[in-house]
């Protein structure tokens, strides 16, 4: 990166001279004050400080130069008017037909995915449990270990070659990533249909070869996938356009198609379509309007029928192991309805503890990730080994953990079920003589769906000894925390509740004599207060946990719990998806405004002088600009002889630029010719391309005497930017900025008589690390 | 209100040539660009067409010309900032302290209410029918209907006396209201404690007067009230006010509470608190941030817990009539879990049959209103009236149609039940010999939550029959209808459920042999209908119904129905709430823009010159500008010698420019006094006031040669309001307009070297009568 900025850097003053127009070029420094992506490394005043932050982001997310920001702006130029107001009613109609259309087709795609992830999980897991039972019934503990082992050892490496060789994007949850994009953050390929294919059979893998992940946040990110493969139009390449869809080609449909996926992933995981809807609103979209969330509903009502439908198909026993299970759904409606004062106190002590934990777990995980990215960024191969050794580790825990521990004696009552003898159930006869079961076993040796079931049961018979929980919760805790981060697609929900269920229960057995809850319900509690310390979401996990439970009874104390250990844990640290958009380096525009920029006017982090363009500009100072600079866009002021005195035009667009030098309409003398160019161009021309990053500047052939040309920018200048006057305080500008979208935000001058325009605000001038960079001095924290 | 104007115009041009500053003056003409509202009488050329469109709001909503915006800009003036940078950390902490002091206390209050309105509507409905059912026994038929009516005629003239002498504006269901503030709209006294005593009241009252009205609607209003109470920081005027509390002396925090009173109302009424965030989110607010979730659910929690804390208390007796009754819970848990293609076609047409309805219902309510409103405005006594002849056609309705109805023969199976002799229960003997059962006395003779309970009973043995089912649905039908609007607090929801629950019982009556599906959950779905048809809100509803019947399983179904009634109503007009909004001439902005906005720029809908002030302008010049004008906002322009070239300095207000004038700081020549005026005032001084409306101009004496001296107006004039270029179309101008809460956007001139400001738009000038008063040939269609 350095390189090429000092490359850019001496290629600009060695042209200096010769054909940049010198208004521009006298105040041409080597900082660019817009710059997506690139932003964080080219300001030479900084640079130490930047290139530090830089190493230590590209650890972290290995895609951080490959950002580029959306854009939510109503551009209004020329071209776009002129289609707009030959737009024909019926191109309305097509418009709302279509996006229903699509809205169906990603509740139908996720539903489907949904439900064959589950079959697949539980077919193969099943199989691997089933065969360790019948070796563990022949007393061949080894074998069986080494069958478990091996099992796991090929699933984990399947997983991890997919995602290391073919979609490194597809790693980890993909909330973080769906969040950012929502966010108007476009990461490199995070939507691509290769991370779509390595997401669902990662998950697959990584899922069955019992590491202790999640399906469910893979399956948010896989809904987005849906969505954006939906959304993209067809692909140019293989000729398989579609003239309706051309109207999803910008930045602000395909994110309501993408909140849409990320709603139909959450309602798919947990069967939850409210909770979808919720989960959408709450933690996912950064702008959020009724319109959508209508649409959001039908997609999710639509994902939870054609489960409901393929669910009822499996009833007969089609499906070989899925049998009723897979899609958690835990059935605790015999919890009490009555409750005390002691009982309001246990809530509370459970909301604390999830509260320390919650925060706890985001800082491990935060530390346990930056160890990881060390050995990730070493290559492929390294991943691989990297999985495969927690594979190990896991193997060993699970297996290692009941072998060494006590036996139990069968209840009574429960005659022949104990010990059982089947892939699941509460009474595992592991290594234990008859009569006895290994309670353990039956939370370890099991599919993660299965383990928690357990925990969640109400009837106190099936109890667990507290060495049990205590076990598997330390386990739990610290396996979920060193799995996060390998090179699989790995949820956090599940790793969470197993060790929330499990401290949950832990605390019940403890004090479940002053109160009326049950252990099961005690189990639930917890679950939901590690999950608000770790995510911090409080009404969709409310509502996810109600439809998982299906007993709307407990939802006061669920809405307490969820408040007391989010408020615990928010005074610690940040929610987990947030640290990880942050580590990843992805210029997350917060909703609230923090007060120092208060302090701050808008002129004030504006760096560096502006590179402008003029109404009718010599295509050799287009190609320059476009060349030496990262910027997406260019101020475009009209000067003398094309106006009394220079006036700001508008701004327009790099990607809207190299369209226009493509079409090569250019004129030997400096004259407006925009009625030209309208009959040469169409709207459509302009649209965001469906996936990959659509024409560069190195793509274009310019000849040497057309660089002498000229070329008129005002049919393709988006006349209306918004602005902000050079005295607005930061803060105030970033509220415009963030409400409405934007990708550029104007600053003029307050005083009549100077250059139209100061400086352009991008999403990067925002951040903590631009502006603490610029005043090192002011005080993050008042 | 065109006297006034006119005589505001003459007074201008009397004035023209003497003291009113001539750069000022010269434009000045008839027309006002900015007054909220009343805007709409004061533009000459459109003075007809508005006289008449007022005179017919004025109709419906009696204090359209007390209607204030609300501002959510942040005022960047030098005194604020002064303010802002002396607040301490502590205060910081006093103010989230008290923001979720305020949401507990929202909580408590809001709950508390709504238990002891559904206690008091028990108890006095309860006596009502225990009297009339032991007249019946003893075969007094007569007696029986005198005493009915008799009861129902003193509680409907309380209920109207309260609201038609006290509060006007309690009248209603006040939901469009509370959408309105929420939107920005101040409408006079629709938040203060008269109104909030007469909603409770009224609301008893109306509900035990037997009216087809439900108590959710006025729950809303009532929770919503109690939290602008909370929020006005006490009463000046009774010397309690508290120091803390100015923080919430601004529009964006009583925004905030106000949602959370909503919200708080919703889960009071139907103790459905997710459903109540949800109500808050879908259709209360336009503006919604992540942290008010957070909050609206802690406020709900609050609201939850109080009411489950209340009914135990309730459950041993101790609550008189009250019982396990009053807040509806419909449990409906038996309901079957499997469905068929014929249950999917059921839910088609019930949504079908919904949307129809719906959009009927909400027609004819407008019709209504309209009658109505030309009634009420004959003054008080003529609402009363009103309401009495609706209260004796109700009493006729639900005591007469049982009376000429049939007897049904007891089923055999239930034994002594049959005919039942309380107050309540399927088997009512009314009229009836011995073993036969009235089916219709048992919807008809009952409250109304008593009335769904039965149509949504899942057990099939209770069936009602065709005609009974008929007879009830086309009572509640136009009853519903002509009962809202008269002046009693009156709910939707009731009147709709009962409604849309009889239609749903007698389809399922007449396909249920086809389906899986029970008469119950058919009458549930047929409420779900009838509420998607008329009020259009899916999510929300979709979870009140669920918290209410607590039953998860058939959320896909609920969701269907919503969907399709929504979709099938949407095609023939809007909600009606936003149907009454309308017609209350609030202007209400939409969150989406309307196409024929993208054919006009800001600068065209700017109507007549703008009154601009000087940075240091004459006193005289100023009290002018506040008399002659309804403008709440005027730029100021730095003028020579202030400044080298005119420059717009920034946006000052008319509140603040009264309490300026009345701290009487002005001076002999014309210089800049701006420090001598921060010492003088506190950032509080200008805070906005409780309630009432604050400083008038008409409250200020002005000595003649004070008349003469300036003020310096830079201190308080805010130096970076929101602009935008007067080629923006209007589409763009209305994003920005409506995504910040503005209350004035300023427009500037694109070219350099006019004067710095072109006028400035306020919300008035986004509506469509505004627009269309302007452009008559634009296509508002398109």
């Amino acid at each position: 990166m350095e390189g090429r900025e000092q490359k850019a850097n001496i290629e600009i003053e060695g042209v200096a001279a010769s054909n940049w127009r010198e208004a521009t070029m006298s105040g041409y420094g080597s900082e660019f004050s817009e710059n997506d992506g690139d932003a964080m490394m080219i300001r030479v005043p900084l640079l130490k400080k930047r290139t530090n932050q830089t190493s230590q982001l590209a650890i972290v997310g290995a895609n951080v130069s490959a950002i580029e920001s959306l854009d939510y702006e109503i551009l209004e130029n020329e071209l776009f008017k002129q289609d707009w107001r030959s737009r024909k009613k019926v191109e309305i109609f097509q418009y709302v037909f279509l996006k229903w259309t699509l809205a169906l087709l990603i509740g139908l795609g996720t539903g489907f995915v949904g439900f064959c992830n589950n079959l697949a999980v539980e077919n193969i897991a099943g199989f691997k449990h089933l065969q360790i039972s019948q070796l563990v019934l022949q007393d061949k503990y080894f074998q069986a270990f080494a069958f478990l082992a091996c099992c796991n050892l090929v699933l984990a490496t399947i997983a991890a070659a997919l995602c290391a060789y073919i979609a490194p994007a597809a790693a980890g949850s993909g909330i973080p990533e769906v969040k950012a994009y929502l966010n108007g953050i476009d990461a490199y390929s995070i939507l691509a249909p290769s991370t779509l294919f390595v997401k669902i059979f990662g998950s697959i893998f990584g899922v069955a070869a019992g590491f202790v992940v999640g399906k469910e946040g893979p399956m948010v990110h896989t809904g987005a996938c849906i969505a954006s493969l939906l959304g993209q139009g067809g692909s140019r390449k293989y000729h398989l356009t579609w003239k309706w869809l051309r109207y999803f080609k910008n930045d602000r449909d395909r994110r309501d198609l993408i909140t849409c996926g990320a709603a139909a992933g959450v309602a798919a995981a947990f069967r939850a379509p409210v909770g979808g809807v919720l989960f959408a609103l709450e933690e996912a979209a950064s702008w959020w309007r009724s319109a959508l969330l209508w649409r959001t509903f039908f997609t999710t009502a639509v994902v939870a029928v054609v489960l409901r439908t393929l669910m009822a198909f499996c009833r007969n026993g089609n499906c070989g192991l899925f049998g009723e299970g897979g899609l958690i759904m835990f059935d605790v409606n015999e919890a009490t309805t009555k409750y005390s004062a002691a009982d309001l106190l246990a809530i509370v002590i459970l909301g604390i503890i999830g509260g320390v934990f919650g925060s706890l777990y985001n800082y491990l995980v935060d530390k346990v990730l930056r160890i990881y990215s060390i050995i990730n960024e070493r290559g492929p191969m390294f991943k691989v080994l990297l999985v495969i050794s927690i594979s190990l580790l896991t193997s060993c825990c699970s297996y290692g953990l009941p072998f060494f521990a006590p036996c139990t004696p069968c209840p009574p009552e429960v005659g022949d079920e104990c010990p059982g003898k089947g892939r699941s159930g509460n009474y595992k006869n592991f290594r234990c003589p008859a009569g006895y079961y290994s309670d353990i076993a039956s939370l370890f040796l099991t599919t993660n769906d299965d383990a928690i079931r357990s925990l969640l049961i109400s009837s106190s018979e099936k109890d667990f000894q507290l060495s049990t929980l205590f076990v598997f919760f330390v386990a739990m805790f610290f396996l979920g925390i060193v799995t996060y981060g390998i090179a699989i697609p790995s949820g956090l929900f599940i790793p969470v509740i197993l060790a929330g269920a499990s401290y949950g229960r832990l605390v019940g057995t403890l004090i479940g004599s002053f109160c009326d809850f049950d252990a099961g319900l005690f189990a639930l509690l917890g679950a939901a207060s590690f999950l608000g310390g770790t995510m911090r979401m409080t009404v969709s996990l409310c509502v996810i946990l109600l439809e998982l439970t299906n007993d709307l009874l407990m939802l006061p104390f669920m809405m307490l719990v969820l408040l007391i250990s989010k408020s615990v844990a928010d005074n610690f640290n940040e929610g987990v998806y947030d640290q990880i958009v942050k580590m990843k380096g992805l210029p997350f525009m917060e909703s609230h405004v923090d007060p120092y920029m208060r302090q701050l006017v808008a002129s004030d982090v504006v760096t560096g002088p502006l590179v402008t363009l003029s109404g009718v500009e010599k295509v050799g100072n287009v190609v320059l600009a476009l060349r030496l600079t990262g910027h997406n866009g260019f101020p475009v002021i009209d000067e003398p002889p094309l106006s009394d005195a220079p006036e700001l035009c508008g701004l327009v667009l790099r990607s809207h630029l190299l369209v226009l030098l493509k079409g090569k309409k250019f004129t030997k003398q400096r004259v407006v010719t925009g009625s030209d160019i309208l009959g040469r161009f169409k709207a459509f021309d302009f649209a965001k391309p469906g996936s990959g990053k659509g024409l560069k500047i190195e793509d274009l052939v310019i000849e040497e005497e057309e660089m002498e040309m000229y070329v008129d920018l005002h049919p393709i200048t988006n006349t209306s930017p918004y602005t902000v006057v050079e005295t607005m305080s930061l803060a105030k500008a970033a509220v415009l900025f963030r409400e409405l979208g934007l990708r550029h935000l104007c600053v003029v001058p307050k005083t009549p008589g100077r250059p139209p325009i100061v400086g352009i605000l991008t999403r990067h001038d925002f951040m903590h690390e631009h502006v603490l960079g610029i005043y090192p001095h002011l005080n993050v924290h008042k």
